[in-house]
């Protein structure tokens, strides 16, 4: 087997360890929660062997487009919700998954958008989407078009979701507890409406991992989405999802040039590895476009984090102190933790999988559309 | 043939007949200096077609990844720079692609990995990376290093390289010409330290898109690199590459939700399809995370703009003025100018190819590592 020496660079790593328990704490947490199910968002892993761990038994899960889609269905899973927001265009296509055997449910928040898959000659049952406060997509819970859309829907109407990516804004425990509360009380308030109406409402998604962890309860609510959860970032350990030693994934990268003069090393991970995700930068400690670790994963390289990038270049510097650039010669390796890990795993095409610090597998990715 | 009412989104397109001008257009601008050569870097397209136009009769071409030299070899481009610094580890690999026939060249600014190169069994040529004031990589010509490095090279030194990233940071011709004469100074002062120490320097090589094109003189380098102006994008329109018309790849991608109560859209392209790139953020006028044109490619739908990204979401909102929301029902098609070429495209597995506004073929990309 290949040793992290072996391996080209730049390449993602994934940490199985962490991984595993990153799965279970979500697990616990959801299942504090009786009768709300956990809906893994396989839109950060985009791989069959992780949703295997984050949705055992080929359970349901979240995908983000129809190549996840078609990709998990082949791998399994059955029962899925594409959350975002469905076009006409691609009504066939989720037709033919369900036909095939599947259970692909759409979301809308649109009213014609709802009239064409209620007369859509497959099967095709939808979610509407509502607004929580987000004000990304959705309506609100008292809006007219929530019933119109429902209406229009008939017995398509599978049920509603939320997503509050505004918690990401959230900074303590109970900010994010507030802001669970008030998907939750947003979401259910649209589901008794439809209730109230006469229409069957089975389905009640709200989701993001931080609500799904800190949410105080969840009443109402049928299953959480959430994603990122699986393989965390910088962002999300500053934001109370997890640890800093909770990371599953890093980039593998090898120095490609060092400069003692101004105190920086050269890595051939650079914007496309990375990503120029910048999301620690509104966060309470800004990370560069990473933070570098040894190749074991220990924070022993001083305060080093990349501070620049071009598209095949990072450059490393120390936040604070000095590097300690006798252990860096060109062509050493460390290890860059991302920012933001649902764009940072999306430049890679495979994993390469860890467990107890050996190179267990090489895991796909299904990137693209 | 399909039309772009069928293709899916979101989708990568390539309008044919503005990559022909751009590509014209730097090779006149380059053919105003005698003895100098264009070798076009493939980092942006990454496209064995492009290559043919930028790079006729299998020219000489850069490239920034091994996945990238071995693709364009086997595309019958023999002749490379590989212009991201090598490390050891990658040494096999160049040796293996010159065993076979080709010319890979690589290079360092590092005394040891220059002794590796020296005494690497299979054959493999350097250019020593010269640092002409960007401050990323490479030697001073003034620095003691540079000789040294040469020495250790020996008969596998094949000439010297600079880039000028700064040059990005112009703004005006003037700006631009007198970076491009620094570099030039500086790159072909290395060149001539190192004949006058008894050196062999075949190849003086320099480059980027800004300064290929605006250089008054070029006197002593033999061959320019560029690669950002096959494509072009909106940064490069604000500082003198070439105008806002001259962008030949959009991001094709469909309407997903309507908002008239906050004058806003939803696009199903996000901060995958279009990168999280806000090179604009600086430029004279911030464009967001790209602009918005219409289906033709034609900016009738106001001064419209991607002002929020999240993964697979990019929010539409007029930068000035309202946008024309009649237009664009859920399903509606527009076009998403990039900010920076080089990251957009690479988010993207292939090119859907117009020409005279037909969709004509479709060309694969060499992503990854």
């Amino acid at each position: 087997m290949r040793s992290l020496q072996d391996l080209p660079t730049p390449c993602l790593l994934l940490d199985l360890d962490i991984l595993r328990r990153n799965v279970a704490r979500m697990a616990e947490a959801v299942a504090r929660h009786p009768g709300v199910a956990l809906r893994p968002h396989m839109k950060t892993a985009k791989n069959a062997q992780v949703a295997d761990l984050a949705a055992p038994g080929k359970g349901a899960i979240t995908v983000s487009t129809l190549a996840e889609a078609r990709y998990f269905a082949e791998h399994g899973f059955r029962d899925q919700i594409y959350a975002v927001g469905i076009v006409p265009a691609k009504l066939d296509a989720v037709a033919a998954l369900n036909q095939a055997g599947n259970a692909v449910k759409v979301i809308t928040d649109d009213l014609e958008v709802a009239r064409g898959i209620a007369a859509h000659p497959g099967p095709i049952e939808a979610l509407i989407e509502v607004d929580v406060g987000e004000a990304r997509a959705g309506v609100t819970a008292e809006d007219p078009a929530l019933l119109a859309i429902a209406a229009a829907l008939g017995p398509r109407l599978a049920g509603v979701a939320s997503h509050s990516g505004h918690s990401y804004a959230g900074r303590s425990l109970d900010e994010m507890a507030a802001i669970a509360e008030a998907e939750r009380a947003g979401v259910v308030a649209a589901a008794e409406r439809l209730r109230a109406a006469g229409h069957a409402v089975r389905i009640v998604s709200a989701g993001a991992s931080p609500t799904a962890l800190h949410a105080r309860h969840l009443e109402g609510v049928t299953e959480m989405r959430a994603g990122v959860y699986m393989l965390g970032d910088l962002f999300q350990a500053q934001i109370g999802t997890h640890g800093l030693d909770d990371i599953a994934v890093t980039v593998l990268a090898s120095v490609i040039g060092r400069y003692p003069r101004r105190d920086a090393a050269l890595l051939d991970a650079g914007a496309l590895a990375l990503s120029k995700d910048r999301s620690t930068e509104k966060a309470p400690r800004d990370w560069g476009f990473g933070r570098v670790l040894d190749l074991d994963g220990r924070p022993t390289l001083g305060d080093a984090v990349v501070t620049r990038v071009h598209q095949e270049h990072g450059e490393l510097r120390a936040a604070s102190g000095t590097l300690p650039l006798d252990r860096l010669p060109v062509g050493a390796r460390v290890r860059v933790v991302p920012n933001h890990a649902c764009l940072t795993a999306a430049a890679h095409e495979r994993y390469h999988v860890l467990e107890g610090g050996r190179l267990v597998a090489e895991w796909a990715r299904v990137n693209y559309w």
